[in-house]
C-alpha cells in the first residue's frame, strides 16, 4: 500500500552497481533536504519529514565492467511542493536530468495530490455534450495553409472542412503571425462561418484557436477569445510550459475546451535511456494539469512514438483517479482506410485527427471529410470500408489513394 | 552573407542518404506554409514569403546500409513568428522533434530578429555595478537544507554565507514550501540581514529568491519580492518555459536581475543525437530572453555537459550580438581549489557558484566562503593557492579537504 506522503518517482539508469545504493541515497537527500548527515541532531528531526527517502532499487541488467541498468525509485514527501507541474519536475527531475544517463520513467502521485490539481474542466463527456455527439469517434481536421492568407480565403477553407462533417477544426500550431488574420479575427469570423454550416448540415463544429502571445497575456487572451466564440483553445503546452494549461484549465472565465498539441515534446521523451517518457508528460501530466483533449503521435504514422508508450498514454488519459478523462487525438499518417483500426486501438472515445488526409483528398478537403464520416459510419456499422465505399464515392477515392487496414 | 529574412536553424540526424533531399523540402514547406505543389498559382504565390527553404544538406558520416550522419540546415522566413522563445521552438523544433533520431545544434538569427529580444537588463556589468565590485569573479553561494526550517535558523544560516564573503546567496532551485518561511518573509528578513552584514563588512549580498508560484501570478510576485528588497530572482526557466524570463524581461517594475537556473534542461540536451543542444538553450534562448545571470554545469563535477557544448554556451553568452552579456555560473564540484581553473576557463567575468563547496567546509559556512574569497584574491594576484593557504586557515583547510588544480 502506498505511502500518501509521498511521491513517488522510478528513474531508469546505468551506473556501477556497486555505487547504486549511495546514489539513490544522495538523490533522496540531496533532491529534498540537501545534505542531512552533517546536520546537528535537532536540525536533523526538524527536517525529518521534508526528507526524501529511497524505496526501491532493482538491477535490470549488467552491462559488464561492474556497470548495470537499474530502476531506483525515490519518495519525495509531497509537503515539499505544491500541486504544479513545474513544482513537481524541479523536484523529481531538476538536477537530476542533468545526471548522465537517466530517465524518468513512471510517476506514482497520491490521490490527494492528484486531487488538488484541475484535471480537465470538460473531459471526454463534455466536449461531446459540447457537440451533442454520441456513440461515435469525433473527427478533427487540420487547417493547413494559413499563414499569409487573407481572411477570407481562410473562412472559406474553414467552410470546406465544416461541410466535410469536420466536428473540430484546429489551427496548425506553428499559426503565429497576427500581421494579416489574428486569431480574435479568426474566431469571429469562423464562428459565424460555422454558424452557417450548421444551418445546412445540423451539425456543430467547433474550431481549435491557437493561442499565442507572451504568456503573461495568455490568461486574458483565452478569456477573450471563448468570449468571442473559439470552441476549444490550442496550447503548445510544451513550448510555454505546462502550468500555462493549469492556469487555464483552473479559470472559470476560460470557458471552452483545452487542447494540447506535443510540440517540442519529442525533445523530453525520444531518446532512448535519457529524459521523461511519453507516457508521464502526454498522458500523466496533461491531464493533471487540465487538458480536455490531448494531441499525441499515432503508432500508424512515421512521428516517433514507441507502441507500448502510446498504450501506456492511453491508459493515463483515462484511468480512474477521481479527474475527468481527456480525449486523445492520436495524430499523424490518418487517413479514412485507418478508422478501423484507430477504433480497435483507441475505443469509441477518440479524435480521429487528419491534416494530409483530409487536404490531401483528390476531391479536396470537403471531399477528404466525408471520406472520414463514411468511414467513421462504417466502423460503427460494422461493416468493411470496401462494402462503405460502394455508396461513397469520396471513401472509395480515398482507399484508392491511401489503401484500407481493417482491423 | 545570410539572408536577413530567415532563421537558420540545422539539424544533426540519421536517414537514408537518398531520402534527406525530400526530407529537408518535407521540413522547409512542411513547417512554413503547410502544403505546396498542391495549391493553385495563385496562393502560391501568395505565400511565397512564408515558405521555408532549404539551405544545406551534408552527409557526415556515412553508416552503411545506405543510412547516413547527415546535417540539414532550413531558413524559416522570420515574418512566420514573433520574437518570443515557444513561436520559435514551436516552428523550428515543434513537430520535428518527434521525428525519430534528430536534434536541433545551431541556431542563426538575424541581426533584427535578436533586437526584438530584451536581452539581459543589468548583464554582467550591470550586476557588477550592483554589487560594486571589479576585476574579480563573483562569489555566490547555495543556500541549503532550507525545506521546514524556520525563518529564524534561515537568517542565521543566511548570516553566516554573507559574514564568508559570498557576493550572491541563492535558493535552492527545489524550495517550493511556503507553509513556514515564505518568499516573502525571507526576501524581507534577508535584507534586513545584509543590511547588518554590510555594516559589519562593508560588503554588499544579493539574496537571489526561487520565484515560485502559479505562472499566471508570476510577474506580480516578481514585482513584489523586487518592491520587498530581493537581490536577485532565481527562475527555474525550464520547468516555467522561458517566455516566462522574457516576461520578467521586459518588465519595468522588475528591478532586479534575473538568474536562471537549468533543471529539467538536461531532459532536452543530454542524449546524444536527440533534443536540443546545450549552447541554444542556455547560451543562446536564455540570454535572448533575458537572463542575467545563467547556471549551467561546469565541466568540473558529475553533472553532465560535454565540453565543447559548454564552451559553446559561453561563447553565445558574450557573443557581440547587440544585447547585454550574460554572467555565466557554472556550477557542480565547485570548490576553492578550482578557482585557478575557473578564471583560466571563463575569465574573470564568472560566478563562483558553490553549495558543499562553502557548506561542506571543516569550518562550516562562514570559513567556507572564506576559503572562497582567499582563493580568488591569490588567483587575481597570480599566486599559487598553497601559498596563499599559508595565509587562509580556512583556505588551507579547503584544499587539506577536496586538493587543488593549478591552471
Amino acid at each position: 500500500m502506498a505511502d500518501e506522503r509521498f511521491v513517488l518517482a522510478t528513474y531508469e539508469l546505468e551506473d556501477e552497481e556497486k555505487a547504486l545504493k549511495k546514489r539513490a541515497d544522495g538523490i533522496a537527500v540531496g533532491l529534498t533536504v540537501g545534505s542531512w548527515t552533517d546536520l546537528p541532531a535537532a536540525q536533523q528531526e526538524r527536517m525529518q519529514p521534508y526528507c526524501g527517502r529511497v524505496e526501491d532499487i532493482t538491477v535490470l541488467e549488467r552491462l559488464g565492467e561492474g556497470r548495470v541498468r537499474a530502476r531506483i525509485t525515490i519518495g519525495y514527501p509531497v509537503v515539499n511542493f505544491p500541486a504544479r507541474i513545474p513544482a513537481l519536475l524541479t523536484t523529481v527531475f531538476g538536477k537530476l536530468s542533468m545526471d548522465g544517463r537517466i530517465r524518468l520513467v513512471r510517476l506514482e502521485l497520491p490521490p490527494a495530490f492528484v486531487g488538488a490539481f484541475p484535471g480537465p474542466k470538460f473531459g471526454a463527456a463534455g466536449v461531446r455534450e459540447i457537440l451533442g455527439v454520441q456513440g461515435r469517434p469525433l473527427l478533427m481536421s487540420i487547417f493547413k495553409s494559413c499563414i499569409g492568407m487573407p481572411l477570407d480565403a481562410l473562412v472559406a477553407a474553414f467552410t470546406e472542412q465544416a461541410l466535410g462533417g469536420a466536428d473540430l477544426i484546429k489551427d496548425d500550431e506553428i499559426f503565429f503571425n497576427e500581421s494579416i488574420a489574428p486569431p480574435e479575427a479568426r474566431v469571429q469570423a469562423y464562428r459565424d462561418a460555422a454558424r452557417r454550416t450548421e444551418e445546412e448540415t445540423g451539425q456543430k463544429v467547433l474550431y481549435a484557436v491557437n493561442l499565442t502571445g507572451p504568456v503573461t497575456q495568455l490568461r486574458d487572451r483565452a478569456r477573450r477569445l471563448s468570449e468571442l466564440g473559439a470552441g476549444a483553445l490550442l496550447i503548445n503546452a510544451f513550448a510555454y510550459g505546462l502550468d500555462v494549461v493549469q492556469a487555464l484549465a483552473e479559470d472559470p472565465e476560460v470557458t471552452v475546451p483545452l487542447m494540447a498539441h506535443p510540440a517540442v515534446a519529442g525533445a523530453m521523451y525520444a531518446a532512448p535511456g535519457y529524459g521523461i517518457s511519453a507516457a508521464i508528460l502526454f498522458g500523466q501530466l496533461l491531464r493533471l494539469a487540465g487538458a480536455d483533449i490531448v494531441i499525441y503521435p499515432s503508432p500508424y504514422g512515421t512521428v516517433t512514438l514507441e507502441a507500448n508508450e502510446g498504450r501506456e498514454v492511453l491508459g493515463h488519459l483515462r484511468e480512474d483517479n477521481g479527474l475527468k478523462p481527456a480525449l486523445p487525438a492520436p495524430s499523424a499518417g490518418i487517413h479514412p482506410g485507418l478508422v478501423p483500426l484507430l477504433v480497435r486501438d483507441y475505443g469509441v472515445d477518440v479524435i480521429v485527427n487528419a491534416g494530409g488526409g483530409i487536404h490531401g483528398h483528390p476531391g479536396g478537403a470537403r471531399a477528404g471529410g466525408r471520406a472520414f464520416v463514411a468511414a467513421i459510419r462504417a466502423v460503427m456499422d460494422r461493416r468493411p470500408l470496401a462494402e462503405a465505399a460502394g455508396e461513397s464515392p469520396e471513401l472509395a477515392a480515398a482507399i484508392e489513394k491511401w489503401g484500407v487496414k481493417e482491423a
